[in-house]
């Protein structure tokens, strides 16, 4: 243990140093993750005292974001928000600087940050962090990040990217990986008003929740498989039948006393694309981008 | 083959004979099922054309419903609707019979037809079945059958109902298989909503389809098994940050011209859930059974 730490101080010089800015719930997961795998770390926040655990652990505070960008060529900032960054930033000399923004915003908001910082003379990676503070740092946690924007900076900071979480490129389009973030968490609420939906219908039922949780589990599994496949509008569940059903799923929803309010807009969405005569999987979602 | 074939024709006489009600899309795969299996079969259907090909595959047709349920002791309904039931068995004698109601209802109309059957002197057992008709009779095709009523005639025609597709008992009270069927459908089309727009929106940008599935698919079996875990709500992700971060996901939604609709009623859930200061996943499912 103890020449596992010697080793991991020794090589501190050998790895890629980080400014970060930035020490939230996520940024201070970030900055120990970085620590521990012997990064030189250099931390900014815009209230100082939540920088005083860190430093105590070897992160260097500096005083001004202005100073800690200076302090090394890959800055990543985990601000709140996108504004936020164009605050924090207004005074920091970027040029030559590989600026990683792990900010959650929309895709434009990416695009024009990553603008913002090309026209300071910086190369620019955007992230979308598909973990929470708990995963980062943990190998194995599942979490990792979009990253979009310079392939060139993602290539060259790529092992140093890949220590608090996964590193997956999402494409050279700035906004990508805010997409990508975008559509990752919409599905999963998705899955999560179905999910919650489906426990609200057995609550307080004679059945069994640790088995009906796993019934469940497997089913969503196979289901998005199926999905994914396009299969879901096969042959053999034509829309017509599936359109058919949602009645007795919307009367055991009422027997059940639940407020069929996650479930019923699908059910319309299919409804009105039987109605058009369309087909299914792809026809809704032309449907959901064709607002009349 | 012959072989297989002959030592299959040779069983027929063990195997549990079955009378099947209702051949439609359905109803034809379980027959052929039966049939393939080697189990004598009695057939009726309403309009007769559909039971012809049927019986030159083996399959004795009988001229009313009520002649059908007298050929066998385990009886199979596969019609329409619970409605459908009852018109089909009026006449029929089911005095010591073990009826199988495979037809789609509610979990009341279950208990209500379990009363009704017993009355007239039969066992009975209600099915959901999780399965289109090309996986009936397709070895782990991963389609199967919820079962709930009498636990007797369930153990008793285990290895008859094991034919067509995998058999799970739901619980003693009828309406259990109706009831683990429609949450499981629900919750199906919670999943497909959220897969939908996430599809919507990414629809029309410079993104890899099938490496975009491939994420998504990946994402929501981890987002399953973290709901499924109840770990939704945990520390890291407390509702009030997940309220603040639906702006984003709506203003990336906007940005890409796609319907909120799918996505909306779930993060007005969360928000009504913040707002009488509750906690997540139990608290949500409460919400949804108290309609104000
Ligand atoms: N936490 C998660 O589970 C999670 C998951 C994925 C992505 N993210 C994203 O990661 C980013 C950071 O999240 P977090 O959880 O660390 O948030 P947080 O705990 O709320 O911290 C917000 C950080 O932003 C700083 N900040 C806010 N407004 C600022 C301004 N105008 N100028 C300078 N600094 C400002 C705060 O500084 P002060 O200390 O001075 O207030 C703090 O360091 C967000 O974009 C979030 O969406 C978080
Ligand atoms: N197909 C699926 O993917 C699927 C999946 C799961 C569960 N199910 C359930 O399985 C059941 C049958 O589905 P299916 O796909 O076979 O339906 P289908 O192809 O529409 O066939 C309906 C059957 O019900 C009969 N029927 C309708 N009304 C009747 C009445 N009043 N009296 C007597 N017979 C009547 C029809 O007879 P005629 O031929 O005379 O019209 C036909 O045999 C339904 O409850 C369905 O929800 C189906």
């Amino acid at each position: 243990m103890t020449q596992t730490a010697n080793t991991s101080t020794n090589d501190r010089t050998a790895r890629t140093p980080v400014a970060l800015l930035g020490l939230g719930a996520m940024g201070t997961a970030l900055a120990r993750a970085w620590l521990a795998a012997g990064h030189p770390l250099t931390v900014w926040n815009r209230t100082p005292a939540r920088a005083e655990a860190l430093a105590a652990e070897g992160a260097v505070v500096a005083a001004t974001a202005a100073d800690a960008v200076a302090a090394a060529e890959l800055v990543v900032v985990c601000l709140l928000d996108d504004a936020s960054v164009g605050t924090a930033l207004a005074d920091a000399d970027l040029t030559g600087k590989d600026l990683v923004d792990l900010v959650t915003g929309t895709p434009s908001e990416a695009r024009e940050r990553a603008r913002w910082a090309e026209g300071r003379g910086a190369r620019f990676l955007d992230g979308g962090i598909m973990a929470v503070p708990p995963m980062i740092g943990v190998p194995d946690s599942g979490g990792y990040v979009f990253y979009s924007g310079s392939r060139a900076l993602f290539d060259r900071h790529r092992a140093a990217l890949e220590v608090p979480a996964g590193a997956r490129f999402a494409g050279t389009d700035p906004g990508a990986a805010a997409l990508h973030d975008g559509a990752l968490l919409c599905a999963m609420y998705g899955l999560f008003a179905g999910m919650t939906h489906a426990f609200a219908l057995v609550e307080g039922e004679d059945v069994d929740r640790a088995a009906f949780t796993s019934v469940l589990t497997e089913w969503l599994g196979a289901m998005t498989a199926v999905h994914a496949a396009g299969a879901a509008a096969g042959p053999a569940s034509p829309l017509a039948m599936q359109v058919a059903a949602t009645a007795t799923l919307l009367r055991t929803t009422e027997e059940q006393g639940v407020d069929p309010g996650l479930v019923q807009p699908y059910f319309r969405l299919m409804e009105r694309q039987l109605a058009r005569g369309g087909d299914e999987a792809a026809g809704l979602v032309s449907l959901l981008r064709d607002r009349a």
